[in-house]
Formats: C-alpha cells, sequence, structure tokens
C-alpha cells in the first residue's frame, strides 16, 4: 500500500513523495515515545500488534522486552518502571490479551506510575461486526488510565500524522505529570500490517516533553505554619516513597519542632538516626500518648496500628500534587505542591509555638528499647516462626553485593512483617512493594521488572501470591535475570489466620475458604524455569541458604516451610506481647 | 451488629423483629441467584468477599468450587456455565482480584454465556480515600457486561431487601435472556463481615425468572421466503453452536432446497450425512464454483476460506436475537427469533423458486473425494506433521468411554487445525472452544470447567496457550478433575508461520517477537500438578500414548513435539496441494 500523497505546502516537506503510510505513522509514534522518555518497552506477541513491535524494533534508542502473558507483561513493566522512575510502554495485540493488562494498569494508577499502554485494535470498519480476535476496546481501562485515545487508522496525510504525535505527546505529558499514572492508546491498523521503513516520510519533529512542578502558594503555607503552631505534639507519618522523598529534610524539620518522624519500611528510611520505625510494635499492645497533629508525607502507611492512631485527628498532609487520599477520616490541611520546598517553608515554628520536650523523647526511649529487645524476643522464638525472617533481614544479607539490594515484598503478610519487625531499616536494602491495590497479582514479575534495571532482587512472597504469578517467573529465563525469590510456604493464605473469619468459622469452612492449602511441591516450579532451589524447614537453614544463594546470579527460589499457619498466628501475637512486657518497665 | 428494626407493617413481617441485616440481605441475594438458576458457583479467597463466599456455602442448592487466581476461576466458571447452559457465579474479592476477571468476562460477553460476576466492594464513605484493597469498581467492566449494579450496602429496611432482590433478579434476567451474556454486580461491605444466620429475618420470596423466547412475525419470514427464492445456488453455513441448533431441521429444509449444509467443526453436525465438512481444504488451493446467496445460522464460521467465499454476498442471518454481526460485509436479511421456527416456516420454497439439481450434487461429490483421499495424504506425513493428530482423532480416541467425549480446542492453530483435517467431525466428540474473543488466555481454566460438569474433558491446545493458563490446572489438583491435554509443542507460536510476518521479516526477527519460543521442560509443569505425562515425538507415539491415556482418569498431560514450526507449515501447505491434486481430476 504505497501511495504517492501531497503532504501538503509546507516547504519543509517538499511539494508529493512517496510514502508508505504506516512508516510515516509509526516513525512519528516512536519518535514521539523516545521523545517523551520512553526508553524500555515490553511486548507480548499477536499479529495485528505488528506494527508497533516492529516500531519499536526499529527505534535505536528503546529497549524491548518480549513476554508472552500479558498480565505478567504489564507488572514487568511496572516494576521497570518504578525502578527506572520513567514511562515505559506496554505493547499488546488485540482482544483478550489487552484485556489481561487491566490488574497491572490498576495498580499504575494507584501507585502512580507512568504505564503507557499501546493496544493494536482492528480498523473501525471491523469492529462490532465479529472479526476474529476484536473486542471493545474503547475505554477499556476506564476510570484506571488518566489519558484515552482511540487513534486514527494510518494515512498519509499530515494532518493525521500531526494529530497522531499531538496525542502522543498529551499522553505521555499525562502519563508523567505531577501525579503520574497510565495512559492507552488504541491503534487501528489495517492490513498490510508491514510497514516499509525505507518509504517513511519526512519524518515530523517530537514535540518535547516536560514535566511543571506545583508550587505551594506562600500564604498557604504560612497559613499552615500558623495551623502546626496551635499544637504541641505532632508526629510526622512518611509512607512509601513514590517520588524522592527529602529524608534528610525531613528529619531536621521534624527535630525543630520536637515531633518524631514515624516512618514505613517503604519510606526506605528507617536507618536514618532518630525515625521510630518500632511504632507497630509499640502501639500494638500498648496505651501510647496521644499525638494532637499529624503530618503525612508519601502513601498511607501500612501499619494498621499507626493508622488507628491518627485516625480522626487533625493533620497536615504534603504532597506533590494535591490528591488528598484520607483512609482516617482527619481533619486535614492540604499542601499539595513540591514538598522540599515545602518543608523549607516550615523549617522554623512560628513564635507562638510551644513545644513539649518530653514527647519526641519518651517516643525515642520507648523505640530505643524495642529495638534493643527485639533481637533477643525473636531468637526465643521455635525456629519457624515467620518474624525471624524479617527481623534479621538485614543481618542476613549482609554479604550480598551490590548495594542497595532492592527488596520487593508481597502484599497481605510480608509488607506487614516487614515493617512490623524491622524497625531499624536497612541502609544496604531499598524496599518495594505493590501498595497502590494491595493486590496478591503480579508481584514475582514487578520485582522481576525491578531486577532488570537493578541487575538483581530479593523478593518475599507468600506460597499464594507466588502461584498466582508464577508464570512471570519466564521473565527470568528469557532476560537471564538475577532474583533470589524467598517462598513463605504457610500453605495458603496466612493473613486470614488474623482476622475474625479464623475465630468465628468451624475450622473445616475456613480452610475451604480462607486458608486454601495449594498442596503444591514447589520444588518442580523451580525445576520448570531452571531455578536454583532450596527448601529450608527452619530460621538456621533460611541463614544458611540465604548465604549460600547470595553468592550465586539467576534464578534462585528458597522455599521456606512453615509448617502451621496458627502457630504462625501465635508467634505473632507472642512477639507483640513480649515487647509490651519490656516496654511495661518503660516510658510508656 | 445486630438491629431491632421495624419492617413495615405489611403482616407477613411482623412488626418488630430482632434482624442481622448482614444475613437477611445475604440470604435474600442467594435465595434469588438459586431462583434464577444458578446452580455452581467459583469462589476465590479474601476477606471482603466473606459474606457472599459464606452465603453461598449457606445455600444447599449451590456447589462451591474453591480457586485462588482469579483469571483462570473466571475461564472455569465459563466453561462450568457452558456445559451447565446455565449462569453461574463468580465471587472475587475487592481489588485487582475484580481486575483478574476481565479476561474470562470479555470472553463471555462476545460467546454470550451468562456469568454472573459478583465483587466485594468497601462501603461507599471507604472509597477513593486510599483505602486498602480498594479500587474504582463501579463499570470495571465496562461495555463488556449487559448489566451492571452497585448495591446498596446491608440494611435491615424491607426497601433495602427488596431492592437488592429486584438488583439481582435483574441481572440473572438479563444473563440469560435471548443473548445471553456476564452480569455485574458490585457489594459494598462494612465489617463485620460474618453474617449472624440465626437473625436472618423472614425471607422475601424471590422474583420468579423466566426467559421470553423472539419469535419472527410472519409477514417477515415471508419476505424472507421470497427473498431465497429469487435464488438458485444457496449454502447454509453453520457456526459454532450457542444455542442448540436443530441440526436435523436445517438439514431437511436445505436438502428441500437443494442447497449444501457447511457446517463448522464447533457446530458438532459435520458427522451428519449430508453435511458438508470439507469446506476448507475444498475451498484452499481450488476454484469453487460460487454461491448467489448464504445462509447463516451460529456464530460466524472459523475457516479463512469459507469466510472469503461468502465475502459481500447476499444472505439470510438467522439468530435467536436478532444481532446482525457479520465481518464479511454481506448484504444480510437478518431474522432474530426462534430458528426452529423460522426453519419450519422456510421449509418449502416458494412457487418461483428454480433449484439447480447439480449444485448440491457436485458438492457432495466434491467433499466425497476430499474425506476420501484424506487418509492416505495424512498417512504420507512425515511423523511428525501436525495435521495427523486432528485427522485421525476420531479413530484414536474410539475407545474412550464415556461418550459423547467433550473436546476443547484451543485458539490460534489447534481450532483451524481441527477444522479443516476433520471434515467428517465424531458423533462421538462433541468440541467446545472459545471463539468469542478468540484468546489463548484461560483455555486450560474452561476445558477443565467442561469437565467439572461432563466427568472428563480433551484439551487440544499449544505450548503457548498452555503456558498461558497453567495456573488453571490447580483446578483439576483440588478437585479431582478428570483431563487429557495434548500438548502441541512447536516451541512457539504456530500460526505466525502462516502470516506475512513470517515470510518478509529476518529469521532472528521474527523469532524474537513472533516465534517466542518458551524454552520449557513441560514435564515439570505436570509433576508440579501430579499428571501423568507422556512426551511423544512422533504420530505413532502419540497414537498409543492415547490409547494408554483413555484407561486413565484424573490429569493427564500428552506432550507432543513438533520440531519445525517451518515444517509444519510446509506440510499444512502440502496437504491442501495433494487435497487440491485429488480434486483436479473430479467435478470442481
Amino acid at each position: 500500500m504505497e501511495t504517492s500523497v501531497d503532504v501538503g505546502s509546507d516547504e519543509r516537506w517538499g511539494a508529493t513523495v512517496n510514502i508508505d503510510p504506516l512508516a510515516w505513522y509509526l516513525n512519528t509514534v516512536v519518535m514521539q515515545l523516545a521523545a517523551g522518555g520512553v526508553a524500555q518497552a515490553v511486548v507480548c506477541p499477536g499479529s495485528r500488534s505488528t506494527p508497533l513491535t516492529l516500531a519499536l524494533h526499529h527505534h535505536a534508542g528503546i529497549k524491548v522486552h518480549v513476554l508472552v502473558d500479558e498480565r505478567s507483561a504489564g507488572f514487568f513493566a511496572l516494576g521497570l518502571a518504578k525502578a527506572l522512575k520513567q514511562p515505559v510502554a506496554v505493547v499488546v495485540t488485540s482482544g483478550t490479551a489487552a484485556a489481561n493488562l487491566l490488574p497491572a494498569v490498576v495498580e499504575a494508577s494507584l501507585s502512580h506510575v507512568p504505564l503507557i499502554v499501546l493496544t493494536a485494535d482492528r480498523p473501525r470498519e471491523l469492529r462490532g461486526v465479529g472479526a476474529s480476535q476484536t473486542i471493545d476496546q474503547v475505554e477499556l481501562y476506564g476510570s484506571h488510565v488518566k489519558f484515552f485515545k482511540d487513534l486514527p487508522s494510518p494515512e498519509a496525510t499530515i494532518e493525521v500524522i500531526r494529530y497522531v504525535r499531538s496525542q502522543v505527546a498529551r499522553a505521555l505529558q499525562c502519563a508523567g505529570d505531577t501525579r503520574p499514572g497510565p495512559v492507552h492508546l488504541n491503534f487501528p491498523f489495517r492490513e498490510p500490517l508491514l510497514p516499509k521503513w525505507s518509504h517513511s516520510g519526512i519524518s515530523v519533529q517530537p514535540s518535547p516533553i516536560t514535566h511543571p512542578i506545583l508550587t505551594v502558594p506562600q500564604r498557604s503555607l504560612a497559613d499552615a505554619k500558623e495551623f502546626l503552631g496551635q499544637f504541641s505534639r505532632g508526629i510526622v507519618v512518611v509512607g512509601q516513597e513514590t517520588e524522592e522523598i527529602p529524608a534528610d529534610l525531613v528529619l531536621s524539620w521534624a527535630n525543630r519542632w520536637g515531633w518524631p518522624v514515624f516512618a514505613d519500611i517503604l519510606a526506605n528510611m528507617r536507618h536514618i538516626p532518630g525515625v521510630i520505625g518500632s511504632y507497630d510494635l509499640l502501639l500494638k499492645h500498648h496505651p501510647a500518648p496521644a499525638p494532637e497533629v499529624v503530618i503525612r508525607i508519601g502513601a498511607i502507611p501500612t501499619s494498621k496500628s499507626l493508622n488507628q492512631l491518627i485516625h480522626g485527628l487533625p493533620g497536615l498532609l504534603l504532597e506533590p500534587a494535591p490528591q488528598g487520599l484520607d483512609p482516617n477520616s482527619q481533619d486535614l490541611v492540604l499542601l499539595g505542591g513540591d514538598i522540599s520546598e515545602s518543608l523549607r517553608a516550615l523549617l522554623d515554628p512560628p513564635a507562638r509555638y510551644h513545644g513539649d520536650p518530653q514527647w519526641i523523647s519518651q517516643w525515642r526511649e520507648a523505640h530505643q528499647q524495642v529495638t534493643a529487645a527485639l533481637p533477643e524476643v525473636l531468637t526465643q522464638q521455635p525456629p519457624n516462626a515467620e518474624p525471624q525472617l524479617f527481623g534479621n533481614l538485614d543481618q542476613w544479607l549482609s554479604t550480598h553485593q551490590p548495594r542497595p539490594l532492592p527488596v520487593m515484598v508481597s502484599n497481605s503478610m510480608p509488607v506487614r512483617d516487614l515493617d512490623t519487625y524491622l524497625p531499624t531499616g536497612s541502609p544496604h536494602l531499598r524496599f518495594f512493594a505493590n501498595r497502590g491495590a494491595n493486590g496478591i497479582d503480579g508481584v514475582t514479575s514487578t520485582a522481576l521488572g525491578l531486577s532488570s534495571h537493578f541487575g538483581d532482587v530479593l523478593l518475599i512472597i507468600g506460597d499464594l501470591a507466588f502461584y498466582h504469578d508464577m508464570n512471570g517467573l519466564l521473565a527470568a529465563l528469557k532476560f537471564g535475570l538475577s532474583a533470589l525469590i524467598i517462598v513463605i510456604n504457610n500453605h495458603g493464605g496466612g493473613i486470614f489466620s488474623f482476622l475474625p473469619q479464623h475465630e468465628q468459622l468451624a475450622p473445616d469452612v475456613f480452610e475451604a475458604y480462607f486458608g486454601t492449602p495449594l498442596d503444591l511441591d514447589l520444588s518442580h516450579a523451580a525445576s520448570l524455569y531452571r531455578a536454583e532451589f532450596r527448601r529450608a524447614t527452619s530460621a538456621s537453614d533460611l541463614k544458611q541458604y540465604l548465604e549460600d544463594l547470595q553468592q550465586l546470579r539467576g534464578l534462585r527460589i528458597l522455599e521456606w516451610i512453615v509448617p502451621s499457619r496458627e502457630e504462625n498466628r501465635r508467634w505473632h501475637l507472642d512477639t507483640a506481647q513480649r515487647i509490651g512486657e519490656v516496654l511495661s518497665h518503660g516510658h510508656f
């Protein structure tokens, strides 16, 4: 389908040239993608998507990863984008291929990751007529993408080319703005699907994409300072980082006000002296002094105890763009804009402020007591108690090179346990989790996306989540990625043992609907993906194997058998109680 | 949360009773589901969905299957609903769990399967505030469900109870109407999530659900008969059955008009004498006489050659409800209504009709020649040629008990090969495929859903589709299902070798983006799910192992290694050419 077209009288284009509309169109799309910061793409095989696949392959500046299962591919791209802090494209063919991306799109939406979803579609005249592999892809991801456009089919007119460029640019602009997120472009391709690159036409210049930064008005900052100044006892709650959180600035600011910083394990700042990371244990079984005001930075914290502590309190929320998410019914003042700038403006308390010097010191003392007591408490646990892994993580991974090692923690129990039992964090480990929708899906693929950029990853995951995204392991095999996966195999859904369902239902009903043991020998999954495999049945095994496996590269799976969810529940409660006893001799 | 409520002055309700709003609400929901024909449900573990899970468990008339991966669970429910020809419910918790159902929902929508999707959600006051595992589930499946309702949270008022009953009834009505399809009910539950069945309140009677049948007006039938009467040479094209197609009636009607019946393998009527099932081979490499008019019944046929033959022709489309899907740009007259009734009304041609006695006989003769020649042509193929499996399927499965054996064929190549190489079908085999969106996802789960009802299933699937839904195998293990799975392992996407991509791209580019070999030793997947495993490297192995494995029950995986996609392509072309040579001595 070679067309001789008049591309307009603009002298840059000349008068009449031989152009393959498809090649011209695709060139425009990929040049715009690259100009908008897309340097990596994940492609799933398909026929209708051939033009996009070949266009990405053809562009020297874009690295392409090919995966077969679109659900895993979406999460791999998500992990990659998290690691790169750049937009990553995902290409899928028409039909249910596109539908399989929804879980990753939802997670990207809620965790603010710029996923650029490019779906191939039939041209408009083949939609809704029963054509093969054709579904309604218009607004397929609904409210879960920030931008959707059903693009025109390729045509060699400068209007179409410029329109496509502008829509790709708008999508990238939107994906990477002050609150990033996924966008969706739908490409209707007619046959033939193979572009003739030699007839690409004269390239249109891609639009430059710049992302402005929001600034809080001086007046609002002054008001916020006055608002805070009326309280004596505040706490600063720092959640998962999405943008870089200026940890040192947060700490110096909080110190000036005399307020403790409570940092979620996913904020990756617990290792900084002065940060309180033991609040979950502190608050679990012990009455704590109530703060008067809460300053929140970053995502909502993992700890249920902390969320309960701040429930209903007045607060200030600092975010790069105003959104105001608040599951705790607080009285919130919103400051949407550059966080560092806001912190600097709030650095000195107003004249009217009267701090309470006891306030921060009692939290620090309690934190000191917990962190001092915890190793001993963990040592007293039986060899299969899950908290031991999390409490010793920093120490057991001390020989790992290079550092910092990215550590992906699965939802449900691992992220909670990590948050609880690693109060001092680690400067050598950098924690990641999919805390947007908190799903147990796509966790392995996200971890492998991280590894693809960082060179290695440690993944801590339960058996159900490991099973859910077992297909994700193919990425390790295909791309030769390194990953050390600790599967905590407690034979089913460990978290349910902590819920009222466990106490109120008959054991057989509980096991059938909530425990849901898989009854799979995971060594076979390891063999399928040619992973090094170890099975640990005690914490000392686990420690030993971790030491061995740190020396290796490639895919390594370490299954830790935790035979009893019931006992695990008891160990958790027991740990909290012992910590409570330590504290009962102290300040709180 | 026990509430003493005034449930209205209606004397059936009494004046004041102690009621648990949750139990009352759930009772109403499940009684209505059961009254609407829901006898089986698939449940995925989760906390927020606890009320629905327990309500289904609590109802004696509903059988519950528990699966962990929602994507596979959705397709399992789809297969079950296809087998039962009844609505099947799927329950998932909030968050990405619900998003994972989209692929199955899309397939159900396009293949007209009444999937009743029940998602748990947070109550309205916990949405959009960053609460854990909370995503926007309102219209999550967009245009891919026929009915959506975001229900109220449980309240012990008769208005809420009656409203919920009416919306569940409407959903069931809609799901099972003249063109069935999936529906979505979203349930916002507050804690506590455990119902007190002893305080369920007085049950409200579920609404009876009846599904009316559409009737074509006599006038339209008379017009259709006149329309058909102007042609001499028609063909009747019967696609995949969704509703039962009255095969004998189709045949007697077609015979009176002297028109051949071309039945897709998925119409399950090729074994009936007089049916032409060899049209794909007939049309592939041979000029065929052109029909003047096409009568279409059932879904769009699989064969590309047949679709090309009917492209642009005048036609009549018979369907239970008017929809008019037509990817072939035909001039179509639509008759939406009971097909048997329409056929009976059209039975005798009008007075003006002039048939061509040669027309049907030349097709039958050609069909006879092809079916006579095919076994010999297949025998001459080398031992790994994929067509042999399909051509010999009926014979190789002749000892299987019980009969008919449901056979699920995967999309991409298997369904096409079956359609091409099994022209005479089989009275002992009943074929199924997911031909709505033609995806390669969820095929194994759909097959196991069929097995759950029929007691066994044969699945024919390629290596990519097998990998895509490997998680689906858990259903076989958990529910003790029987399934014999033939994995045609041609190391990647076989279908792409038949497309222009294969000829026009450099081999390394083709392999990287389209061939996409998995490089997995599938015996480990079989071990993981404790399946009987055989690996065949020739057609004679395959035949032998099929004989062995037919005698067994449980999960059996037979991997057939087809070493070369390239050679496979040649064998396909070769077969068609040899058949063409046979015919060149015959009528066409």
